[in-house]
């Protein structure tokens, strides 16, 4: 499997890891929850990036009160210490890359409250995103975030990452419904942020950042999240373009009509060529481009906006229009845009998945750069994602056995990035930092914001053992090529 | 005036504030930009609240350089700064508690860019939430957050007090629309925060950690806001309820139902009396409660909403049902709203404004229990606010000249703090904790969640000179009325 006792990037694994604490931290959750066994750890050694690296133990404490107990054992005993959901991140947030104890918080996973008359639930870190939503859904309630992973993935591992998904067009993410955390501190403190009201302005805002902070300011075990009513009716609409232009053109216009879709997703020739080939749905191998459009509210609201919609698509170049009759269609339509990535990762036996994201208006550029970049660097891109937030996931079909083609890859990626900048944008609109563009922070944040995020992170964590490796820079492991003409580029002292 | 050099609470006003420190203002931005006569001291001195304290100096700079240079020679002098914009505030977050240099930031008022495409606008502290709003109004663009000081009220102090308005319950707060700010740290620091793009999370939200910092992390120069479509429609009603109740229970029911309305406000009876005494606007003096209620959005959900909304009102108890019938009309019913506060200023000499805010499904029993409190004390007391977000403005009219009557005005404040946190809610929902509220911020935090707070401040503010005696209770001006009861109580160590 590649790994090793010393990880790729030549970091050694935690020194400190002793029987001592090996003993002590069995005793605080039970034997059967310490998990050392080199089988067990590899298991824990991954997420959805293409990287490993192998912890020294694995620990999947019962309760919030354990949690803190091994995390001022693991303080006292300077063990670096990786909060993990269920590792379906795209960013590397959950990789022990300096060894140590990996915190599962899986077993975590109850909904201690529902609260239907204040519109709230209370949720516990491991529970799935998809079982959350279904068990509010009961109750007629709906929580939007949907990250693709949202089978898989945790509602812990949502709050760290402020994850989003297709809904966050009109919804918007993880971090505008989380109302409150319960949360341990790498000293083992447990703090309690923000409250069950939506609206609060009580000292700093805690809560929202640990929302996003990618679990290297403390461990979240609880949330308290805000909920909304079901949208009475639903409708799906795909849009088949003959002209790339014709739809990065619709996406603007939508919003510019003032026009507020429940998703707006944008799916490139590429990706659509990528799911024909394995899926077989029918889907326009001649197009350059569609767009998954879909409408929620009253029914008189998706009736208005399904026609308004309609209307300007064709308006703007749109060859065809399948509007979905019922929710089996509407799910077959959803199908070309949720396959793509499945389908890429069945082309080439690994893929680099990034989200860079820019100012909505940038989207035709984007896609014309992106397309030159996979040009130039003779690399395997499709093209995908949320349009209407300019959240792009160009996804690179590679295999990293080839480091050749590893490189080109590597050398994409850092192009990308220099080019999301320029046009004014992001590293990363929903993916988190990680590994993956810690290498790249100060090219968006510069060194002045850099130094006050270490503050925090020194405010929290004063001796940086929660989740090392991540966000920072000079703390993540080396990127594997030279990032100098970027730099200099990027820097302005080059064009 | 009652201003004095040394403050009410016997705070000694800035020692570092030397004649070479005023020479060295002087110099960075002009003689006339850097006041030291005691009237402009004077009109430097107060806030909203009952308040005022005397600054050494004020300084008007001309732009994001000269605020730089400005904090950075403070810094050197140890002198302590304390940022303003309009001084509309609530909670006396622009008060100069320890005298020091108010920095005065009106001055820096552009707006310069409003991106119709992108959907944001680029604006600087100085301007009024007003005029920004009329300027993005003029682009068929809408700002939601609408303080009611917003003819005053600056973007600057919006911001930093992470303000709201009666459109949150639809809309959201600053938080919810600031996606980029630029800061100055109290060295000197330009940090750029965040961005242009609706998704972001690269790094830690540094963003949504200033907003709401009250001026006490860094001194907001600067905001990229998100913006909105206008809403094509919008319809106004006034509904009459005999029983307090009715009207409560109104609100839930309209939230339960998934309505959501672009405003949901409460009005009590002693509320109606106050307006009615000043304005003779005809409301019914006889009714226990009102709901004023708005709905938006395209013709056709307007029209829904408004029936929906109506049959609603009138299934819970409403009386009667004002629907208006053009934009005057819609100003003539907000009118009854809108007067509370300035009617209250006219009852009696002071006011007490507070905005504890519950869960929704509490609003009838804080409203209860606030009577109680005000029957108990012996105080005059009104209740208005923002039912949908269960953000009740409790308004104490008084005269602060009467020491008797003050030291109930201020043990009902510490119940209706008390009564709140008990019924799970918070401090603020939207004014700010300043140094109002201060002395209760362990109530709700905890030692822990203090401690977390005062280690981020410092990372930003090692030396604690920006806004001192805000938000920490320990900073604050002593609370004019001994705590121990509720200190208890809170504690759980009596009923």
């Amino acid at each position: 499997m590649g790994i090793s006792s010393r990880d790729a990037a030549g970091f050694r694994t935690s020194a400190s890891m002793t029987p001592e604490v090996v003993q002590g931290l069995t005793a605080l959750v039970g034997e059967s929850y310490l998990l050392t066994d080199v089988a067990e750890r590899a298991l824990h050694a991954y997420d959805a990036t293409i990287h490993r690296f192998l912890p020294d133990a694995v620990v999947r404490p019962a309760n919030l009160q354990q949690v803190a107990a091994v995390l001022r054992l693991c303080q006292q005993a300077r063990v670096t210490v990786v909060p993990r959901g269920s590792a379906t991140g795209l960013s590397g947030g959950a990789l022990p890359v300096r060894g140590g104890l990996v915190l599962d918080l899986t077993r975590i996973n109850r909904i201690p409250e529902i609260n239907v008359n204040d519109l709230y639930a209370v949720v516990q870190a491991g529970v799935t995103v998809e079982n959350f939503s279904r068990a509010v859904a009961e109750h007629g309630l709906f929580f939007p975030p949907d990250p693709s992973a949202a089978r898989a993935s945790t509602i812990g591992g949502g709050v760290a990452e402020n994850a989003g998904g297709p809904h966050a067009f009109k919804y918007g993410v993880f971090r505008d419904y989380t109302l409150g955390l319960t949360a341990v501190k790498m000293d083992g403190t447990i703090v309690h942020t923000g409250g069950k009201t939506v609206k609060n302005v009580s000292g700093y805002d805690l809560t929202r950042l640990l929302v996003g902070s990618e679990g290297t300011l403390a461990v979240i075990v609880e949330a308290t999240l805000r909920l909304i009513a079901q949208p009475k009716a639903r409708r799906t609409m795909l849009m088949v373009y003959d002209r790339l232009d014709d739809a990065a053109e619709t996406v603007s216009q939508v919003i510019a009509a003032g026009m507020q879709p429940a998703a707006l997703e944008f799916i490139d020739d590429a990706s659509i060529r990528v799911v024909e080939q394995f899926l077989h749905l029918g889907l326009p191998l001649d197009a350059q481009a569609l767009l998954l459009i879909e409408v929620d509210g009253s029914e008189g609201e998706v009736s208005e906006q399904t026609e308004r919609v309609q209307r300007l698509c064709r308006q703007h170049g749109a060859r065809s229009v399948t509007v979905a009759g019922s929710e089996a269609e509407a799910a077959q339509l959803w199908k070309a845009r949720k396959s793509i990535a499945s389908a890429v990762a069945r082309i080439k036996p690994s893929k680099v998945a990034e989200d860079a994201t820019v100012p909505r208006s940038q989207i035709p550029t984007m896609v014309r750069r992106l397309k030159e970049i996979a040009r130039t660097y003779q690399v395997d891109l499709v093209i995908f994602g949320h349009a209407g937030d300019g959240n792009l996931h160009p996804n690179i079909m590679c295999d990293e056995r080839d480091p050749h083609e590893m490189e080109r890859v590597w050398q994409a990626v850092a192009e990308i990035f220099a080019v999301t900048l320029e046009l004014g944008g992001t590293l990363t609109g929903e993916h988190g930092v990680g590994t993956m563009k810690a290498p790249f922070m100060a090219w968006e944040h510069g060194e002045e914001g850099l130094a006050v995020m270490r503050a925090i992170k020194s405010a929290w964590d004063p001796d940086h053992l929660l989740n090392p490796g991540k966000i920072f820079p000079e703390t993540a492991p080396p990127w594997p090529v030279a990032l100098d003409p970027w730099e200099r580029r990027i820097a302005g002292k080059e064009p």
